[in-house]
């Protein structure tokens, strides 16, 4: 743990094997909160904002008090000042309901880390991927705002069991679909693909899947770098045929799909060089 | 906090307010763990091995290591000999994959706190239940167990939201029905009914609900008390006709659904008592 910063809401920098937690905090009890996970190079947070904004919209539909942004904002000052190393990093935020029983006082913390290095081949090597069924139809969220649909809670037991699943099968990662057939998001990603031509495509957060940050600013760069852009549905036999396929996240940027279900992918003639020089996250050689 | 007690699998009793969780356990990033909630009258804690057996399962299916059931004894043997209040509490044991990046070392521990009044007296005036979606098919689970269906994960985020949603429209509690019309069980519940007779029911596991400890006392006693018991899946509609109709939870035993959906129920001539009397709990005036 002597490589990670922590800083808690409200105290501020603190050694990082501190417990932090009470074993009465919702968040332990319940899954009951939201995060955030971002990049960090050079000293600067990747759309930093972004994160913030979409901290904030998850606790409230969490019903949670609304995030002090200064406070937050004051937090990742201070864990990127206290970092030394050198290279890129994860810094997450992570917001509780707090203790059970106590007035509302969400518990709140930000966590540094060093980038895994295997993370950071996968911007390489690619990942082989299996799509799961989600269990969920297309439409399930629609109406049902108890299902969180679209909030980053950190209930997240089914996207871990999911990735656990497909690594015990040899794959690297998961892409969810709809009992109904449409593509959703990876547990911690979102998808993004070529049909033809220059459009990159995702789909959309209709779907009750997570607005992603990375794929925002992507697609709010694609215009400069000779890409289109669209929302739309899909089904795992289009993304088959799609000439480029990638999921893409925060911490890891755009990573090639490799394989799909098993089933090897065609040389995508040089498209994830060019979505990758988008984000222009170090890319090992 | 000074009413409860907590002890740390591995350490014994600390200070119920004393943090626990570092940062980075993932029960805290991710929800990714597994709990009990138990109840507590007179020193004994009902069900326990139930509840024991169901950890280990919860932890088997989230890939956990084997808990350590002898110490997981010796641990609640620790918090119930330290309880000094009279009356009913909850034991909650909780069990984490643990920090991250570190050798697999499980957290756990084991905190008791009063039973609160409010759920006591649900016991006299039951409850009014709103029945919502869970978004998924009755068959969801079937084949697919990265869902966990069926598993006791602290990933309840949705489970809480679903409850609050009920009880801003002025509800009490919920009831989740598959998006194909069949009653699944409650955020924390399980659902019993009578149709005709005196025949319990409940709904069976294959829809990936949890099995339910207190619900397993009951057809356990059921016939010394002139009930027969039978497993089968239902409709809302049905349960609108149902002679009686009962949440099922470790911690208030079966309460009387009092409305559905705002529909109130008829009379149910004397079954809640009844049932009531199976479980054994006290009943307030």
């Amino acid at each position: 743990m002597s490589d990670r910063v922590l800083a808690l809401l409200g105290t501020g920098i603190v050694p990082p094997d501190t417990p932090v937690l009470r074993a009465d905090d919702f968040g332990v009890l319940r899954g009951d909160g939201c995060f955030e996970t971002m990049r960090v190079a050079d000293g600067t947070i990747d759309a930093f904002d972004a994160h913030l904004t979409r901290l904030a919209r998850s606790a409230r539909s969490l019903g949670l008090p609304s995030p002090d942004l200064a406070g937050w904002r004051a937090l990742a000052d201070d864990v990127v000042a206290a970092w030394t190393q050198p290279g890129e990093a994860i810094l997450r935020f992570v917001l509780t309901r707090g203790v059970e029983g106590e007035a509302a006082t969400p518990t709140g913390y930000a966590l540094m880390s060093p980038l895994p290095d295997h993370l950071v081949r996968q911007r390489r090597d690619g990942i082989e991927v299996l799509t799961l069924s989600r269990g969920m139809p297309a439409d399930a969220h629609a109406r049902a705002p108890w299902l969180l649909g679209g909030v980053k809670t950190t209930s997240y037991a089914v996207n871990l069991a999911a990735q656990r699943y497909a690594q015990a099968l040899g794959a690297d990662d998961v892409l969810f679909v709809s009992t109904d057939g449409q593509v959703l998001e990876g547990p911690t990603s979102t998808v993004v693909w070529t049909q033809t031509g220059d459009t990159l495509c995702t789909t959309p957060t209709s779907l009750g899947i997570l607005a992603g940050t990375t794929v925002q600013t992507l697609f709010g760069r694609a215009y400069g770098h000779g890409f289109d852009t669209a929302v739309r549905p899909t089904t795992v036999d289009d993304l088959q045929a799609a000439t480029g396929l990638w999921l893409v996240s925060s911490v890891r940027g755009a990573v090639r799909v490799r394989t799909l279900d098993g089933r090897p992918r065609a040389d995508d003639g040089g498209l994830t060089a060019r979505v990758q020089a988008v984000l222009d996250f170090p890319v090992p050689r």
